[in-house]
């Protein structure tokens, strides 16, 4: 890896960047993914609010457990299909989706309240995620809830999509999110995950991707191109039988290139 | 009825009470009691939170209505059990009961926040009420999950039970709940609803035990003694055929006998 | 209504059919539809299974109100989203749909075994109904699950649609729904519930199409044309204002044109 | 351990035993228990049907997998509190239980239906296992659920239950429940949880009890006497860090001392 001359290529050069992860997505006697290790990795969270994943202990826990550790906390609001996981797509109402979201951030928002901790951020989960990312209207629902609990709310969403575009749209502060793990298409998208080469395997691979996204806002594309990104936030995935040693990986590797790893400003 | 007499003998006179109902107990497709009809009769409501009953959709609704009649608006959290509507006792870990009731406050305070409201009050539901009226651990749950939210909530529960010596103990201001359609024992507490004679079926009866309740602080049992209660708040039943005419009765009844209808201060 | 030129100039000459209607969707506390009336005029039942509506003792009720009325039973599954009433499409996995529907019937043929009656059909719901109507996957699906269960059960599926087609592909008797208060378009599908025109207002309207269906085997479209239909069963809806007149007056109009109505054979 | 010693004294001489465990217990995206493992120690499995745990996807791929390894299988029907994992007791009408155990079966039942499979027992979860215990009125609500569903079906219920009685009351096979990790009281019901040398820790212990509970019929309490005991089958657990070793040295030891492992006649 020439990291030096990664660097030096770059065009928009930053030296910063925040790594977040879901959190607390268990539900009651069930646990899911490595809170615990990604915790050590990451400067903000993202907690399941009790549609997609999460029930009001994991909530409580989640928000006094990121707390302790200094991670940012954000509300991660889903789909209400928790046999699905939130993954999958529904026919959803944009005022549908004002209200679960907004019902979902202001039930998390008890439990950072009685933290004495601050809400920051909105990411949603999953399909809800992909639809805001192309929907503008399901986007602008997701926006209005955030801005009508708290207009300081940033907004968490894929690089290049409507999500951002939405909170941009309605002031709220947009920051946009980029993956280490995964490829992205000519067009800056994310190879869809059916694809042959959709994931990046290795930890190596994955933080030089990770680099070269945060120092020169590029990205190497499936098809040998360059791409441009803006890695305001990593999003290290907590689930999976390797997610704490690639989260290491890439905390330990964009540290060592002296990358300032902090929650967005 | 000699209200005159009622009145003179009343050794704690008082002119003013708060009538409430519970509120917003739809879900999806399905609609229950006769919010409407109820809305124009009571001064403060209690919103369904999704547990027992509602939805984002109903409580941001039920919101907008409450705040547009100006009654004062409450959050009505319940057990865990939609299908038994929250009625049904479950064996409840005092910590969970302090999660599940955070969990529903900041779930509908983000729609009271939306609205521009107050969330003012916390009345819990069916069978959490009764556990909360004869434990200790329950009651000390629910008022620290409220004041953990906000120190200025009120918190609604039945005469004379825990709940309102906890909300005392932490300093939160009680507000003591009595029955106009209920009869009571000599204990002051409520006829089981199973024994005959616990129901009072005439508007006139229900009305009669309100202005003794409220102006004299007096309640005469089945016995046929008096007991003393504090009759801060009426709760008027929302569903049942009657709700509503008897609703309008004790509403007018009190009006024309000079009692100010008024929230809680 | 000119009943003789309408059969006379019939090419399919039908003089039965059968009445179905949705059953039991209740759920908890809730209550839903006008069970009790509708029981009356229909011949057939398809009763909710639990996951858009329904719960074990609607079920059970559901069961024992139809054997005893003498309505054929159905089971009436639908998607796993109970706050949208199995309205809302999801992304559905085929072998989900077949997982989730061989669990439904198997629920309601416990009942249907404890009261000694006979499950005899199954029709989807709503945006599964839907679904399966224009998917190959989802409707071999239902059909594999279907006939999994018990290969004697009858599919009731929309005419024309590819439920039907794959219930013969598998061997299991098909049964096609048409509908007495929605027009049609020139294809023979349903005028869309958004457009204009879309639903039939009056009973006398209802009860010509109704019969044109059964004793002609064609519908006059929304553009002025004739397409042909196949009318095994007449989905009478159980909900909204009308439903129990518009019942009735189908119900009595047809029995009065000589049209017997039963069960399918 | 001198099991000769041990085998000789014994009253009631028997030489099989059965071995069953939870199976299924999973829910959507997540895992539990050791289903795979303890699969190869157990003659029979009881399957989580949709309340407590479980879905349609882990119950179809669990009748499936016992069935190909030869296991006897179950229906395991919870309280409907899939967050407390059925371990909450709840105030629950017997008329209720009768339906959602009758539910629940039914539900399995098509899953197993479908596989060609048998049903030959129902375990009750949890809360509701314990429930059943103690309360005629509920012992008998799923004891009439069963047998209404196939009176074929045998009852696994705890050593000297309320639920044996009533499945002897109404004519369905009793299978009696001991277990090898747990110690019991003087009078034969375990020894409550929460108190100190309630589990047995070691498996070479628990082995121990095991051989003495199957070839003697009894089993040494807390306080050192001897008190009778059926063990028709034993409990393995599928969850704990110590599952599936237990399981495998109580299987080896069993067979090692040539009692016969098989399903309950």
């Amino acid at each position: 890896m020439k990291l030096n001359m990664m660097i030096r290529e770059g065009a928009s050069f930053r030296n910063r960047v925040d790594l977040n992860c879901d959190f607390g997505e268990g539900y009651g006697s069930y646990t899911f993914g490595q809170d615990e290790e990604l915790l050590r990795y990451v400067t903000s969270v993202n907690i399941a609010c009790g549609f997609h994943a999460g029930d009001p202990r994991t909530m409580r826990e989640a928000v006094e457990r990121a707390a302790a550790a200094g991670a940012a906390i954000g509300a991660h609001p889903g789909l209400p299909d928790r046999r699905g996981f939130g993954r999958r797509e529904m026919a959803a109402d944009p005022a549908e989706v004002y209200e679960d979201t907004l019902y979902q951030i202001g039930a998390l928002g008890g439990f950072v309240r009685a933290a004495g901790a601050e809400l920051r951020h909105i990411k949603p989960h999953g399909a809800l995620y992909h639809m805001a990312g192309r929907s503008e209207a399901i986007a602008d629902a997701i926006v209005r809830a955030a801005k009508a609990y708290d207009p300081q709310l940033r907004i968490y969403g894929q690089n290049g999509s409507l999500l951002l575009k939405a909170a941009e749209l309605h002031g709220l502060r947009a920051v946009s999110e980029v993956f280490a793990d995964r490829t992205y298409m000519a067009d800056g998208t994310l190879t869809p995950r059916k694809m042959t080469g959709a994931l990046i395997e290795s930890p190596e691979s994955a933080l030089e991707q990770a680099l070269r996204m945060v120092t020169q806002g590029a990205v190497r594309t499936l098809n040998g191109e360059v791409t441009t990104v803006q890695a305001d936030t990593i999003c290290l995935h907590g689930d999976g039988p390797h997610a704490s040693s690639f989260a290491a990986a890439i905390h330990r590797g964009l540290a060592a290139a002296g990358i300032t790893l902090q929650r967005p400003e």
